[in-house]
Formats: structure tokens, sequence, C-alpha cells
């Protein structure tokens, strides 16, 4: 026999639950934990209303809404039982909390671990040396505020909030167009064009578009290791090719070519990632012509054009004449800021189409309202003025980078003044543990990026990466010092 | 013998672009297309500037550039040539234009073409019955502009500019777990829930960690494309099954897990898409049982919770004491506006924590400037008062749209009131080709979707979903008018 119903069923009066919604719930709580079983009679409604002290409407208005649900049959002049085509329940006495999904669960996936974010601790006092990141605090946020206001005021705002172009809008594609073919003489047309999430996307989108599983990639090692990610995560067989002054060796590029058919070579020619080096001419026409010979795409990652501190910036492969197969990405992101994530890739129509299809299943379509945002501070030359007044200060903190370099690491390791990104690259004269040093260093209050996160095989390199844009001149001094003294 | 400089170089005076930067760029232009071939020589700074009527700093300035590159070379005494190191270049006259790259790619890639999406036309006279949207002139653009404003003056909003979590912000995942246990009795925690981008991300990212090439993934038919692709994409092969007035049919489901080892069931059950039907209780929990009996996951897509007219909505089966595999994904797309891309996916830690690894690889993190603004507008209760008057609004559209198919199309379809989503499902009582139907509506001014692309086979049903959030009465009833008369 059950108990009375009043203590199975647990009202509370005067929250935001109805009392017929907290009945209904309780009733099939009761069915589910199999104490009301398939058959079951219920208490008429009036019955039940004064056992619990409620009004019978209330209890009419739960059965009715159980019977809807299939939880319930009535019959007529027979009264409410618990439906006969509910499968039967074995009675658990577990409770419902946060744990029992995750405690009991009985499905397989797959397990990711690549791909791992850096930490970068934002309200910690550590000096953080980080990957070559822009400093926020120049973010050109008020801007940018305006910027969303006006949108938001517009005539055309109520448009913007249905389902918008899947390769973003127009205003932005426009705005990234003209600066592409000012900045880096780059002709595209809107449709050979996709605005994506940061230039991460952009990489993810090419790849799964390229790359079948099984075929071959190759990329620059050390080198930029969401891009190994996002060719290993399509199934891509990996070809790291080493580096030397110049860029990539394409010596041996080409002979990775006679011994297989390679898919796409990912390279990072402007400010090579992590060394900051610039690809040089002759290997720049001499990878374009073995793309062109072996029909290898070329995923070129432009992803720090715009901080580059020489009189003249280096253009992109992409620019060439014979640049047949470039697929070109770069972002946004490092202009505005990396929380503002516009990258974009651009290449042939046909290619772009496809790339599109796919973005379609992933995420459908961009942010139109931060797309005109931010395609508004493009058109007033807020962007570009931004662009000029951060790459000043760049240029002052690089100076001071130089000096601190100068004096404290000369002995220690060989380094070369960048001329374009966010970072230098040391390359340590004796070898050095790096992963001892970061681990070292992080007591004393600077953080490094651990260097087998850029070597393919994920060994420790013997050198290290320091992003100083985020730095004060005092910061800096404090880093570097303590650095020089870890080495010694 | 070359021609005079002066007709080689065309520099313009008074451009964007530096005349030392123009030379630089023509002269590698001309190494480009072979006419400077390497090893010959280049005229001497002042020759070059007299011909050129340019001061002589701006050809030394172009010729050091060249230099760094790698284009030119200098040797004492001697003068400037063209690096000898440059790879020989076959002499090209195709000028650059934009359309030389699709002209001329040699590399290959794999074409998508699923996923194409239906054609929204916002700014044609058309009368749209569309996939069961909502009405983007009800979003609260006011209250979330305001809410931008907020984000972008509060004093942490530097630290937002930086890299963010990528599970979203932690702000907007308090809210949404709030306010599913408040209206949809679920309980997860923080590390259970990752924001993406609008529920094709979450569904894109669930198939992604779920299913590896060959898995088994069964869907209901007819259902929702944008699923079918996803899990497509991730290599599943697709068991369609079919549905009937209580839901999907679990005695065939449970057919095909003894046939084979099914790793995932995707479901609509709130309200079907596209039958707007809810999955009654006892398919709730025969899917349940056969989920932990045979130890497959259920996604469950719970993408119309919102919008439900009876006086109860029902609880996701995520919710269910014994749902240990279920995945749940819903969206506030949909609440806000199809633009404001929030959509979210729940379910055990170790699978979340998979996901967002995934995650990281596709687009590092979300936008946390527009979700800690939606964040802020669902702590001051906006949403729900948005979600309150907007139900109100549809509500009434819902009972303009019952009386005119009661009055024209009665004798033609069947149909329920649905209890719940933005759309009506008729089946036509004898059978219509309903494509030649949809074009021949579309030339008298109105638009339906085509129905092969609910049916997982893509052939066309004798069916119609008839979105209606969107539509004044008066366009209802000229709608509704033509549809009957195109039936007859």
């Amino acid at each position: 026999m059950l108990r009375p119903w009043k203590t199975i069923l647990n009202l509370e009066f005067g929250t935001e639950k109805s009392v017929f919604q907290q009945i209904a719930d309780q009733l099939i709580a009761e069915i589910i934990k199999g104490r009301l079983k398939p058959g079951m009679s219920l208490p008429g409604s009036r019955i039940l209303a004064e056992d619990l002290g409620v009004n019978r409407k209330t209890v009419v208005l739960a059965y009715e809404q159980l019977i809807a649900e299939g939880w319930l049959e009535a019959f007529y002049k027979k009264g409410t039982f618990v439906s006969e085509k509910l499968p039967k329940q074995k009675q658990r006495r577990k409770q419902i909390n946060e744990d029992s999904m995750s405690a009991l669960k009985n499905f397989s996936f797959t397990a990711f671990n690549e791909g791992v974010p850096i930490n970068i601790p934002t309200d910690m006092p550590l000096i953080v040396f980080n990957d070559g990141l822009p400093d926020v605090k120049l973010a050109p946020l008020d801007e940018l505020a305006r910027a969303y206001k006006r949108i938001f005021q517009q005539k055309a705002r109520w448009r913007m909030l249905g389902y918008a172009n899947e390769r973003g809008e127009e205003r932005l594609r426009t705005a990234v167009l003209l600066m592409l073919s000012m900045d880096r003489a780059l002709n595209f047309n809107l449709n050979q064009i996709c605005i994506t999430r940061g230039s991460q996307m952009a990489l993810y989108l090419t790849a799964q578009v390229l790359v079948k599983p099984g075929d071959f990639v190759a990329i620059e090692n050390p080198g930029y290791r969401p891009a190994f990610d996002v060719f290993k995560r399509a199934g891509a067989r990996m070809l790291p090719v080493k580096l030397d002054e110049q860029g990539i060796d394409v010596k041996e590029l080409e002979k990775l070519c006679k011994l297989q058919s390679i898919k796409a070579v990912y390279v990072t020619p402007h400010h090579q990632f992590p060394t900051t080096r610039s690809m040089k001419a002759d290997r720049r026409l001499e990878l374009l012509r073995l793309s062109n010979q072996y029909g290898f795409a070329i995923v070129e990652d432009d992803y720090d054009h715009d901080y580059h501190f020489g009189s003249r910036t280096l253009q992109p492969l992409a620019s060439y004449q014979n640049a047949h197969n470039v697929i070109y990405v770069s972002s946004l992101s490092k202009l505005i800021a990396p929380a503002v994530r516009v990258g974009y890739v651009a290449g042939p129509e046909s290619f772009i189409d496809s790339l599109v299809a796919l973005r379609m299943t992933i995420d459908r379509q961009g942010d139109p309202v931060m797309e005109n945002a931010v395609a508004e501070l493009m058109e007033e030359g807020l962007v570009n003025k931004h662009a000029r007044r951060a790459l000043g200060i760049y240029r002052e903190r690089r100076a001071i980078m130089t000096r601190l370099l100068e004096t404290h690491m000369k002995g220690l390791a060989d380094y070369e003044v960048p001329e374009g990104g966010l970072a230098f690259w040391l390359v340590f004269k004796k070898a050095v543990n790096t992963v001892q040093l970061a681990e070292q260093l992080l007591k004393t209050g600077v953080q490094v990026i651990s260097t087998e996160r850029f070597s393919f095989d994920e060994q420790p390199l013997n050198a290290l990466r320091l992003g100083y844009a985020s730095l004060e001149a005092e910061e800096m001094e404090r880093g570097i010092k303590l650095i020089a003294a870890a080495c010694y």
C-alpha cells in the first residue's frame, strides 16, 4: 500500500513552479522510480485534492496533462490509471544529482587531447612572455563600442538578426578586400573570400576541404601547432620540413614531392612562426614552382602582416603572378583584439564555394552585428589608425627588448631583431633544457612558452620565443634579467 | 635590350603607395615575369633615379629592400644585380587579375554540396512560410544593444578582449544552467556545458566526438537535415527510423539495435522536426531503456522548448533519472534572434572535456562580449520577459492559422494544432506532388519549403511544414487561400 499522497507528493507553495506542474512532475518521478506501476489506479481528483490541500482543478489539470503526455490513461467511469503502455521500470533509489550522468554513462566517444590551450593568466602578477599576442590594453574598444551602437541603431538592423550570408557580411568582405588590395597587393572578388571565426576556423575549414584521410601534408618544423592539429584532425599524414635562415627547405620539400603525392604545404612566410624569419625571395619562387609542378596547394598563413617594422612589408605568395594554388588565410583578431574573432580565407572561387558549404554544417554563419561593426571601423579608417598607433608602441617595446637582450643575453643566445611580428626568437649557444628552464622561471615569476609546443615531435627546442607586446619596460627588464640569470 | 626604365616602371605619384614601394614591387614583377633574369645588372641608383625623375634616395631604398628580401644582390664596386639564386622563370605575359587563381588552380579538393541553405529572401514581397523561425521583428534588440553598451563600459572589459575560456564565459554558462534548472528540470554543473555558435555547432561537435567513420547512427525520418549532414560528415552510417503519432518507432529501433551496434540516436522529442509532434511518455522511457541496454548515446535536440502553448512544457529526456547517456543540445538563437548565435551542449563531464578540446581546433573560443551581453539579458529577466511577450503574439498567430486552416484546408489535409513550436504540419489526404506545388505557389507569391528536405532519401513528402511566426494575419490568409487553391 502506498503512503498517503501528502507524504509522497511534496508540494511547495509560492515558488516559481506552479503547483499543478509540481504534482505532474512528481507523479512522473514516482512512475519512473517504479513506485507507481503500469495499470495502478490513481485516486480521484477530488480525493487527491483534499489530501494535498489544493483546489480540485489543479489536480484535474495535472491529470489531463499526464494523460496527454501518455503517462496516465483515463477510462470512463473507471478512473485514472498509470498507463499500461509504459515499459516496466526497475526501482531505482539513487537521487538525481549532477553527477549521475557522468558517473553512469556507458557510451564511448573519442577523446581529444590535441589543441590544449596555452594558459594565459590575465590576473596573475606574473611577467608573461606570450606567443606574440598584441596588447589587449591597446585595443580600440571605445571605437568598437561606438560602431556596435551605430549598427544597433541603423534602420536595416532587423535584417541583420535573421539568418545571414554564410560567407560573411558583404560589407565586411568588401572592406577586407579593399584592405588586401591596398596593403597586400591581393585581388580577390567577393566570392573568393569567406569570413570565419578567427584564422583558426579558416585553417580548420581549409584542412577539411583540402585533405582526405591519408593525404600527405607538409608543414614547417618548428611551426604553428594549432595548424598541425587542424591537418592531423583532417586525417593528414604529416611531413615536417626543416627550416634555415631563408625559410622552408625547398630542396627537402622537392625530395618529398618525388617520393609521394603531397596535397598541401602549410607555411607562414611573412614572419615564420615561431622563428620570426621572413621567407626569402628565392624560396618563395621555388615554393611556387614546386606547387605548380607537383600540384600541391600552398596554405599561406599571413597571420602577422599588420605588425611589420621594416620600411616595406613583404608581399604574400598569393599576390605573385604564378600563385595558382595558394589558399590565403589571415585574421583581423590580432589587429583589433583576440576576442574579436574575425579571420578570413581567400582562394579560387570553387574552393571557397566548397568551404562555405562545409561551414554551413559547422556553425551556419558568422555574427552579422559584429561583422558590420568591424566593417564600419575599417571603412572609417579606425583600424588603420589603431594599427599605426599600436605599431609605434610595439616599435618602442621592440627597441627596449633589443637593448635588454644586447645587455643580458648576447653571450647566451643568438637572435635577430625581428623585421615584424611581436616576438623575439632566441637560440641558445649552449644546450639548455628549456623545459626545466620554464619551470624554474615560473617560480621566479616569469612565464615563457614551453618550446616542445613548437616542434612537430614535441621535443623541447634549444630556443625561446619571447612575445613582448603586452609588457612594460620595467617588466621586460625584470623578465630578461631573470631569464639570463636562470641560463647561467 | 630593355626599354627605358621610365616605360617599364610605371610610377604614380600622390597615391597611397609610396614611390619606393612602387619601384620595388614593379621590379619584382619584372623578375617574376622573367624580363629581369638572374644575374642581370641593374642601373646604378643615380641613373635610374634620373631616368624615373625621382630622388636617388628613393631608388637606394628600393634596392636595399630588394637585397634584404633576396631579389637583388649587390657586389662592391660592381653594382646591383638580379640575384643568381633565384630559380629561372618562364616568361608569362598574362595579366594578374582576379580570375587568374580560379582559372589555373591545379590542386584537388573535396566538394561539399550538403548543407545548402534554405534561401530565405528577406526583401522580396513574397509570403514566406518558413521552417518555423521566430519573428526577427520581435527580437529584443534595444535591450541587447543596451547590454552590449554596458559590457563595453565595464571595468573588466579589457580582460574580455584577450583569449577567453573555450567553454564559453562562466557568466553565461551560469545563466544558462539556472534557466535549464528552472525551466527544464536539468541539473548540470559548469563543467558539463559548453557554449557554442548556435545549436548547429553543438551538433557538429557532438557528432565529431561521438562518431567514428563507419559507426551507425539512427535518426528520425522525416527529420532535421542539418543534423543528418553533421552525422554524415562525421562518417556515420545512417539508419533512418520511421515515426508515428507517439514519436520515433522504438520497436524498429530495437530491431536495428539487435542487428548492429548503434552509436547514437538523434531525436527532437519536444516538438519533432518537421512533424511538430511531442514524443509520448512510453516512447521516452523505452528509448532510455534501449539506450541503457544497448549502450548508445541519445542526442536530444531540445530546439524549440521556449515556444510551447500547452499549460505545461514536457521535460527533456536528459532530466529523467535514468538518462545516463543523453547529450542535451539546445540554443538561445530562437529566443533572441537567429543571428545571435548562442547554442550549447550539456552532458557527462568527460564528454564535454573532449568536445571542448575539439572546439579549440575549430574556432578556439566564442565571442566573450556577446556572451556577456546575452548573460546580462538573462540575469535581468529580459530574455524571459521577451519570451513571454513573443509567446503571446505567436499564440494569436497560431489561433489565426488554426481558423484559416479550418476554413480552407480541412477537406484537403490532416493536421493537429501544434502544442508548441512555430509551425504547422499538414498531411494531404490525397496524393499531392509537393515539389510541383511549391513551384506553382512561388509563381503566385507564396514560398513554402520543399519537403524533400525533410525526408532522409530526399523524396518529396505528401505534406507541408508551414512556419507562421513571422506572418501578419493578412499574409497568412492570402497565403493559406493560395495554397488551398493550388491543391484543388
